[in-house]
């Protein structure tokens, strides 16, 4: 049961996509201040504000929130929507790349809440005072769906229903993939072939960073090194391996260069109040940002994806959509008024203070966010009350250009910044992690929050992006990266080199990375399963044995899909980990050359051993799972070669389908053991 | 066994006081480079330069390294000896604000390693390559200490008999010690008593930060707010609360304030080559260094703690003593010409991008370290030779005149910066940590390796001092701390208020901190039988049971004393925790107003349930601890009420003094269960 309610004037975001009647009333859970009726121990709040209240019991568990920091249960912190470029996701920060406004309350009443809002919005969960919860946001116009159910995991699927089919990438996206920031030259990633295919990793695709582009301008490529890139695109498509370019949100400001003219000429940039055109100084130097609220810019930045389509490309990540601002015009003016205020440093510490903190403030300034406009339907819109669609509408932007660029054909496509919504029509990476040890269990935690949220086709930068990832930590990482949609190797420019082969004893990384390849058909099935269906791909325990107190705590095991647990190692040096079984399963650790080794473990606790070489996982009781030999890339996947593993005389039904057009048949098929 | 090997023209440091003569030939372990022996690999390096190679087995483990990161283990990183104001001790930090070169390889071979070098110095323990362990330096100027014993834990021992006997603070700095970066004025403080006395919260030491200080001038008050210091002081201890002064390292440059111009009269402060008074910006403005490692300047510094200790001041911490420096007059200068050649910003990008690195840029720089000297023993030495001296000859000064100014009386005093051989003058902090979850178990890591290097009168700020605690982790960090011989929660200016009485439910704060005070007699007695014999006072569960392979591998549990094993929760909404025992063990949970609930645990791993008001402990098999009532302060502690728990039949020799004096005689007493 869904209820939706208008507060004043909401904008459409197009979150949800099911028609639903606003109704009258007050919501069956909570209190709600809104507009005027401000109580009193609010006063501090400008009026017009909202305010949602719920006060907590002690066993309530609070789901949701998508791509948010912590952990599975959101209880105890403070969290804000605000599509931030936060290159440092310590346990403290409250704002990521994402805007989720969904979450679940399940205890002593179960139910689930969307606020759905575009700009910031601030979700207190018992972080201010250990029992209330407090959302609110400045302005009261939003839609707020409260939704019941007999579980947290029925809200979950109930909400999934309203807000439309989370999008499939083709299959060859569910292949491994490299990428490191700094890679640029056509050697560059043929190294980075050879160093795969030579030590017969597994490799499906190489990620181009900005650096492949001419200047930083999105739709080129840097001429002198790529004459003839749609050769190059060949070449590596021969060795089995696609080339997924980035794109970026701002586009360069340069005479000459097409895009940047055509988009003046267009009136598709977003502007100042005045009517002239933003900018602000990212990757290319000055860029303008596309208006991609406006359906006219939207469709024609879309339609420039053509160009690198045409030459052969079938996948992009788009980045720096919150949008990232290094500095604004403004920014800089109001930099050089301070450092001419302290020419003389007179003041000594004051001025080199003041100095430093306007230099390190320039960037993704909230000021900046105010300084231009969206053109939406005739109504010129402050961007920072709509921030938190920028990345949405750009991706939504390509997807839908994909449906005209090559319809039928499923192209990969994945964001930094979302909103839901966005969901339908790529996936997404969490950006910029670092390579530490509690990221990776970062990278457990944010999991199913994004499936609740829609987002299925997610994954983090295995190893990690910034700082020196160490060899164990790469193993262990990619050995729970197994079982994330996007398995995706990336590292920032100045690290260590992060590729599998770097670190001695490929051995060792081959073996995992061929899991994921000898898993595919089952990983894949699921992802069908979950998108078909409206359900989540990965789980936490809690869903799936919701009667069970201790399953109910668990934060760092899965359900993956319907038939396995995982229970990955994520601590340095350890030979391997506590488990809870909340039944009995099979445990198997899977090993290189089409290796395994299993056994029956009981319900209840265990400690079980993983060296860094192996793959754990658990088959639940009765259940079985497809396992296929390893191969080089998805394509080369014999399904000749598919046993099962798991349980005597259990079943398992697989999906499957061409992994190609949009409009593939899904096969059905029913084994046993 | 231990040898001591010379290279070069070492600087003397006096971290060892044993007499020892050098011996000739090389060590029995390992390779050694050094001088113009450079080997062909490693030509980038530059003539003179040490290395020393090892290569590690598969079963090896590598302890030590004191206030260093990451685990208990070091294997698999890189550190850097090199004392650093760093602020976010994330999991790629390399350096931290101790330099502890004392390493332990634990495996096919057992030896110990100290370098004895007191400048920037790399240990790469497999890191570059998983089997090769490597320290090196830029000048193959140092002793070599080699330690060889029947185990890693014999070989600790060893060494920390040449190193000197560990400081023993006075008793009522166990008691539990409030802090925050903020405290003003005298009803800041008297806030703080009051919240804790008003709860029935114990609380024995308050500690002022750098705001009670007029214009951060070292050894003033602020006039306006303390006319009568000594008065306040009284006042407080009174309530049994101490007031804890910091020092800063900097002194202020300031005419008319005493101790610059003394200082500049005697030539105390470290100068430049053209010997002229170093000044770096610091709390105070422009400072100058003391020369600490100048014998005369050290006992001039030394001799003003008298100041305070005159007004009944009884303890110290000693702080920004890598020495941090805000910036210098040359580093601001270089900003100036930096921006003067951008004053147009005509090249837009790179110039923002040039000021902005150059003022980030301008703290701590590496650049600085080489533009002062020491004067030691009539000669002058580049300040970055012997940085890693600095706060350790910080804290001997002031040690030393508490000899002459308060003989035979033992005063509190610790110390941010350290290199070994400070541990015989007073503990450390360590440093700057965050309300991170990671920081809590990153503290537990850190107190067996500081233990090994002679550090035993140490802790860190519980509850996290930068970003927002919530109440859970302070619950949980507290009752981690309860067992750190330093137990001070303390914040950061700007962050939310951590006092133990601001999270609503104060008795759950009670029951954890009274634990403290009920367990103060053991914690109490280990230390002083760690001191006195020259032993760890925590030790990994490694040391204590070597044959069992499990328990060689655990690092979030640790030995305390010799009768009990701690393992504290370090998640997030957990209920408990896993732990594994080694041998029988009577599990003891801590609770508010003497109450305690005890059961006995079979060897072998166990899931422990573990409330956020309880305080678990372990005691190990056929031992038994003492037990007091909890008392407001260390003083009011009712040795009457002492009693016991463990195993019936145990017996336990308790070690106590009269907690004040230097030459307190130790009395031992036995009793049993």
């Amino acid at each position: 049961m869904i209820r939706k309610y208008k507060f004043g004037r909401p904008f459409e975001t197009g979150a949800v996509t099911a028609p639903m009647e606003a109704v009258q009333g007050k919501p069956p859970y909570g209190e709600i201040w809104c507009g005027d009726k401000v109580p009193a121990c609010e006063e501090k709040r400008p009026a017009g504000a909202f305010s949602y209240r719920y006060v907590l019991h002690d066993e309530d568990i609070v789901y949701g929130l998508g791509e948010a920091n912590r952990g599975i249960n959101k209880r105890g912190y403070q969290y804000v929507s605000d599509c931030t470029d936060q290159p440092y996701h310590t346990e403290d920060k409250r704002s990521l790349y994402g805007a989720h406004n969904f979450i679940v309350i399940s205890g002593r009443e179960t139910f689930g809440l969307f606020f759905d809002y575009p700009s910031r919005m601030t979700f207190d969960i018992g972080y201010e005072q250990t029992e209330r919860m407090t959302v609110s946001c400045e302005r009261a116009d939003l839609y707020l769906y409260v939704i019941e159910g007999d579980s947290a995991y029925d809200v979950v699927k109930q909400f999934r229903k309203i807000i439309g089919r989370s999008y499939i990438p083709p299959k060859f996206a569910f292949g491994f993939g490299q990428s490191r920031w700094g890679y640029r030259t056509k050697e560059d990633f043929r190294h980075v072939a050879d160093g795969y295919r030579s030590n017969r990793i597994p490799l499906d695709m190489i990620y181009m960073d900005i650096d492949y582009m001419q200047d930083y301008k999105d739709f080129t490529v840097n001429e002198g090194e790529y004459p003839d890139f749609a050769a190059f695109v060949a070449e590596m498509k021969e060795r089995g391996i696609r080339l997924i370019p980035i794109i970026d949100a701002g586009v360069k400001v340069e005479e000459g260069y097409p895009v940047y003219e055509e988009g003046v000429r267009g009136g598709y940039f977003c502007k100042r109040e005045d009517g002239s055109e933003f900018t602000a100084v990212v990757w290319p130097g000055e860029t303008h940002f596309p208006d991609f609220l406006n359906e006219k810019a939207a469709r024609w930045f879309g339609d420039l994806y053509r160009g690198l389509t045409d030459q052969g490309i079938e996948g992009f990540w788009n980045d720096m959509n919150e949008p990232a601002i290094f500095y604004s015009q403004e920014g800089v003016r109001e930099l050089q008024q301070v450092i001419s205020s302290c020419q003389e440093m007179e003041h000594g510490m004051e001025d080199v203070r003041r100095i430093q903190e306007k230099a390190g403030s320039l960037a993704n300034a909230g000021a900046d966010y105010k300084r231009f406009y969206h053109a939406v339907n005739g109504q010129m819109i402050r961007h920072d009350q709509v921030h938190n669609l920028y990345g949405y509408h750009m991706t939504k932007a390509a997807a839908e250009a994909f449906g005209r660029i090559a319809p039928n054909r499923r192209l990969l496509l994945f964001s930094r910044a979302s909103y839901i919504g966005m969901h339908r029509y790529g996936g997404i990476w969490t950006g910029d992690n670092h390579s530490w040890w509690s990221h990776l269990l970062l990278n457990l935690k944010m999991l199913p929050s994004l499936n609740m949220c829609g987002f299925l086709y997610v994954g983090a930068d295995l190893g990690g992006f910034g700082a020196d990832a160490t060899r164990e930590l790469l193993l262990r990482w990619l050995a729970f990266g197994v079982f994330t949609p996007l398995m995706r190797d990336h590292a920032a420019l100045g690290t260590r080199d992060q590729e599998a082969y770097r670190f001695g004893d490929t051995e060792a990384f081959r073996g995992i990375i061929e899991t994921r390849y000898r898993l595919l058909p089952y990983l894949y099935s699921e992802y069908l399963k979950a998108a078909y269906t409206d359900d989540m791909y990965c789980r936490p325990l809690a869903f799936v044995y919701p009667e069970d107190d201790f399953a109910r705590g668990v934060e760092d095991q899965l359900i993956i899909g319907d038939e396995i647990m995982i229970a990955p190692v994520y601590t340095e040096h350890a030979k391997g980990r506590y488990v809870y079984l909340p039944e009995e399963m099979r445990f198997v650790k899977l090993k290189k050359d089409n290796y395994y080794i299993e056994e029956t473990l009981e319900p209840g606790h265990h400690y079980v051993e993983v060296a860094v070489d192996e793959v754990p996982l658990f088959i639940r009781a009765g259940k079985c799972i497809p396992l296929v030999d390893a191969a080089q890339c998805v394509e080369e996947i014999d399904r000749q070669t598919m046993k099962w593993i798991g349980f005597e005389g259990a079943s398992y039904e697989r999906y499957d389908d061409d992994g190609v057009h949009a409009d593939s048949r899904v096969r059905r098929t029913v084994d046993s053991m």
